[in-house]
């Protein structure tokens, strides 16, 4: 196990009804509210009256952002800023997934610094303030609502970058598994996919020592396999939508990789994707991830040995380990094509003819990955592989 | 799943040589601090002049307080309180385990109090501010290095009561493998069963539907059971006591019990012993829970029988639940025998002429427990078991 911090000091309020208490929550902030949302959904369920009722009795101002996109843009970014300052805004309100979330953190360190938020994300800049934000999630799948990481699309230059603070944890996240029950088959699914992709990315470590890290994220996979399917069968099923939830919390606000040295090369991958190609996160993560997984097992059999047994009950008796590794491999994709997940950029309607590009953008600051360092050509065979 | 909050600021600074960093945490929070700490082996150890020499760099003020019992007594927390009271204590920092810490909580609080802090065990009063305090761990044990909780004995009254608020979370808590090398075998036997009886109180539950919760109980728990034995083997094996350290941590730090109505029955129970005859605390659980388990398991015989499959890989083929459920508290028996924890009260020369006493007392509040509500004659029966 390497030395690690870890400090994640949002609070969660999880569960039926909470929304109910978001008043009380942001009357600590502040009295000016930039409240931030997606396409309107929230407005078709209800939800957008349930908060501004909870906003308004407190008495506070509440100004409005929103149209932000599934991979939320700069430009969504520079409009929060410009209402942050214009309006003396003390507190972001996003309500929605991971990519109002995501907005709204880069609006509300933008809010602070007297720039452009996109120098947070080419570390131009390092965030040094930021307003305070607090979250109502909607989608059980990003993590965003507990950790303090971002991604954010660049539609101009067609790239996709992260930025990453401690000032920029929610002071809160609301979590009621009833929010997610009008979430559409597809979502859910990309969900699904993006939950367990964050997993990988930590669990498939070349750290050793790391029993405790390696258990908890084979939990977090076998509760989302098994409510995975139930959410998407039942949308209503408040159980698994629950289980969901908190699985896609717990998969990324820091519980996994202590002490571990992570990997993300499959995310970094999927990023030159989708700020091509505006795909879905989850769908891409569903396509380029199992070929990862096939192009890097033998650089450490014995991880993805454990994960097909522990994870996917692979029986071993009889098995090459390459064999037991190949059958966990298989599973996944079996799962993900299972639930609804693409298998090919095809599918998509994407061809060859970017992939030089995407995969020189994947490593334009050096080789990615630490399971294996991948290089361009590595990148440009997975790719390959997903076509 | 139950609705919950989750909210846990502490930082974890976990790993080799991490009191280097003592200074650095210190310094935002004053120029006048209160070490605590124990018995004096952290002198002998040589800890003492680190942490001395840490401080004296950043140019604090140091008052100490030590001499600490194992059951941290309700006089050392009177005497602390009057030294930063005296001294006009900016920061608390207790050196060693989970007593020094928690008395350091119960100083913090208590130094902020017009009244005795004994009130906050009591319930007469609520703790509504509290000097900062952070912590150099040295035992894997109570996890009250990330937590808001303590427990403090009123040797007077042969009373041991704990407090808990979100104002005496520690600010930081170094966590260093190699402190925990030099711990004795018996404390390091202590302490796996500390470990394991905290995730025994939050596992065995009749909450329903919290799959993540069970799985993250299972982690800690197979990595307790494996590591502990290591760690008694070679005190030296900085892997081993490197997972036993997280293992604590994460058995008390909010990750389990979310949305789980739990138990403590036993905490309870063990309380009364130690408070009466003050005997180590992770003696008298080693002794006590095994008996507990047996006298419950048939109110919801699924989570025993769970138990026994998923953590000690009990062969569940051609067995009834009861046959199985009873060989998984066989084996959590075995295994404390087998690290050289006591079976009986007997074996600490402990007779059975208080039972009715303490009966009484674990119970002077109402019925404890809720897997099962144990009335007075409940607790007596499985202290005679005990015997």
């Amino acid at each position: 196990m390497n030395n690690f911090e870890l400090y994640n000091p949002t609070k969660l309020v999880f569960g039926k009804g909470t929304v109910g208490r978001l008043g009380e929550l942001v009357k600590p902030f502040g009295t000016r509210v930039l409240l931030v949302y997606g396409g309107g959904s929230i407005k078709r369920t209800g939800l957008y009256d349930q908060v501004l009722s909870q906003l308004s009795g407190i008495g506070v101002t509440v100004r409005e952002l929103s149209g932000i996109e599934p991979n939320p843009r700069l430009s969504s970014v520079h409009k929060g800023v410009e209402i942050c300052r214009k309006e003396n805004i003390d507190f972001i309100l996003p309500v929605g997934g991971g990519s109002v979330i995501d907005a709204a953190k880069a609006i509300a360190a933008g809010a602070k610094y007297d720039g452009d938020a996109w120098d947070f994300c080419t570390g131009k800049a390092q965030i040094e303030d930021a307003l305070p934000l607090g979250t109502v999630l909607t989608l059980a799948a990003t993590g965003s609502e507990m950790n303090g990481n971002a991604v954010i699309s660049n539609w101009e230059e067609k790239l996709k970058r992260g930025l990453g603070s401690k000032l920029v944890y929610p002071k809160f996240s609301i979590l009621d598994p009833e929010l997610t029950f009008t979430v559409p088959r597809d979502q859910t699914v990309n969900g699904i996919v993006d939950i367990m992709s964050h997993v990988f990315e930590q669990y498939f470590s070349r750290t050793t020592d790391i029993p405790l890290q390696e258990r908890f994220a084979e939990s977090v996979l076998q509760t989302v396999i098994e409510n995975g399917e139930k959410a998407i069968e039942n949308g209503s099923d408040y159980e698994a939508r629950a289980n969901l939830l908190l699985s896609g919390t717990y998969a990324l606000n820091g519980t996994l990789p202590n002490g571990v040295v992570t990997d993300w090369a499959t995310h970094g991958i999927e990023h030159e994707v989708s700020a091509i190609y505006d795909i879905p996160h989850g769908a891409g993560l569903a396509i380029i991830f199992p070929n990862w997984m096939k192009y890097v097992y033998q650089e450490r059999v014995e991880r993805f040995v454990q994960y097909a047994v522990r994870v996917w009950n692979v029986d071993p008796a009889g098995k090459s380990d390459d064999e037991i590794a190949l059958a966990g491999i298989q599973a996944t994709r079996d799962y993900f094509t299972r639930i609804g997940a693409p298998a090919t950029l095809g599918e998509l309607n994407i061809g060859g003819d970017q992939l030089d590009r995407m995969a020189e953008e994947a490593v334009r600051y050096g080789a990615i990955g630490s399971f294996k360092k991948l290089e361009k050509a590595d990148v440009k065979r997975i790719l390959e592989l997903s076509l």
